[in-house]
């Protein structure tokens, strides 16, 4: 299977599981559970999701509880981007090219949602053969000292400049804590080794980094009809990005860098990584 | 030891294990960590820890695992109190006597706030010996379908005219199922058989009502000071309660009506549900 069509799969299939697993809208309360499937359902690339059953792959994991494990993931993250985009934080109106959860419905309704989804998250995971560690990896990947956290470091870094490795401390947590925890629950799923959920952890945090480093390129150099969600909002709300603290041509070398120190540590997977490959190229090469 | 005693230590306990749950405020991100503290230390009257160590001690349950068990229910409660006060939803400014956590911090930081701390409810639960069955019941109790989703009904039925029954399906969902979910991860931390589970899952069904038929009396009833919350506020939003649809005196003999049928269900244990027991009492009795 050559790998547009793999990850055509990946991505089907994910849609379906979700599509499973969210409440239908004709149960009460209806209107949340409308709103919960208008955020999660119809979009995004799924790249978590991909990287969960890629890793999995490796260790020849049930396709059935990838399936289950990979949506967790992308539960939290839909769960996330909600929030992000409130009034109180980021306040956006487009994601995904579609209007954004709160001006679709409305706040407290998005908040909920948000409240809804990250509680799906866990019972998901807890539902098809999730153990306690495989719990405990989502959440520590998704708390205060993950993604939320990573995001209140965001908030705090706003029209404050901060140097590089302020810049990486803040995205290790806020996209590449969850990205990290796609992979490794994958592997979990296919019960890796030790040796293996180390090598696959190194890859994990080059390419969480990696993908932000992306996404700030193409914030710089995209239009929002490209994104499907508004571009160029990182200068305007002057935050602080790769683009901004290293210029463009220097945040692309970045890039080309973490692609390849990522592939590297995938070496000792040999031929039976080639998803991850193929997907750490995607990541990188969808855009520019 | 008296009733008295034994909830000063159960609250002591919980106070405490709290403490070391929760996240060190001088750990990154320090103000997050800081407000998390603030929203769920030193207040609330740990009904649900209460219940909790009550059912578990019913079948001699182990106090360390009831104490994260315990706490990891608090942590969810705390979360959903952090949100509900929020501008979108309630738009509260006191709670348990003090400025609400997007008052005394900001909305953005109480958004953050209530997200990490349901994390940490479920990481707390896997951490310390909960099983994927009891992580289910949790999230099942805090989700669309139950705490989460009985906030959305909430807020679909300010300014209608409610039935009875349509206010008790909300209660069900918005207070009850976690409550439900305190009794009961506290029996399964204790082993518990299926015909206990069932006889404590009527019990929680009654004491969930009454806990809000008597907040709605409270509401109507007490003075702010009193609370430690804003009264009289039900009736100022214009929020069907037990009092408005039934009058205050109707409303305590409903009260009063719960507490027996609560107290029926827990025939079956004897004397071993000493603690449900006063607690069903307290639940009523701390308030007129």
């Amino acid at each position: 299977m050559d790998f547009p069509t793999w990850m055509a799969a990946i991505q089907a299939r994910t849609e379906s599981a979700l599509e499973r697993f969210l409440p239908p809208a004709a149960a009460a309360p209806g209107r949340l559970h409308e709103a919960m499937r208008y955020s999660a359902l119809g979009g995004g690339k799924r790249v978590r999701p991909l990287l969960c059953h890629a890793a999995g792959e490796i260790f020849a994991a049930d396709a059935a509880r990838l399936d289950a494990t990979a949506c967790a993931v992308e539960l939290m993250h839909a769960y996330s981007l909600v929030h992000d985009d409130l009034p109180c934080m980021d306040d956006d109106v487009l994601r995904r090219g579609k209007p954004t959860c709160h001006v679709e419905f409305d706040d407290a309704t998005a908040l909920l949602v948000g409240d809804a989804l990250q509680t799906l998250a866990f019972q998901v995971l807890a539902e098809h053969g999730g153990t306690p560690a495989m719990i405990v990896l989502l959440a520590q990947a998704s708390g205060s000292r993950g993604m939320a956290g990573g995001q209140a470091i965001d908030l705090a870094a706003v029209g404050k400049s901060l140097t590089v490795a302020e810049l990486e401390f803040m995205h290790i947590h806020k996209t590449g804590a969850l990205i990290r925890a796609a992979v490794l629950l994958g592997a979990h799923v296919g019960s890796a080794d030790d040796k293996s959920l180390f090598a696959l952890a190194n890859f994990a945090g080059r390419v969480g980094l990696l993908f932000q480093v992306v996404d700030d390129i193409l914030d710089a150099d995209a239009s929002t009809a490209t994104l499907g969600k508004t571009a160029g909002k990182d200068a305007a709300q002057n935050k602080p990005t790769y683009v901004s603290l290293l210029g463009l041509g220097d945040a692309k070398r970045k890039a080309a860098e973490l692609r390849s120190e990522a592939k590297s540590a995938l070496t000792h997977f040999g031929d039976r990584a080639r998803r991850l490959l193929e997907l750490t190229d995607y990541i990188v090469d969808r855009q520019f």
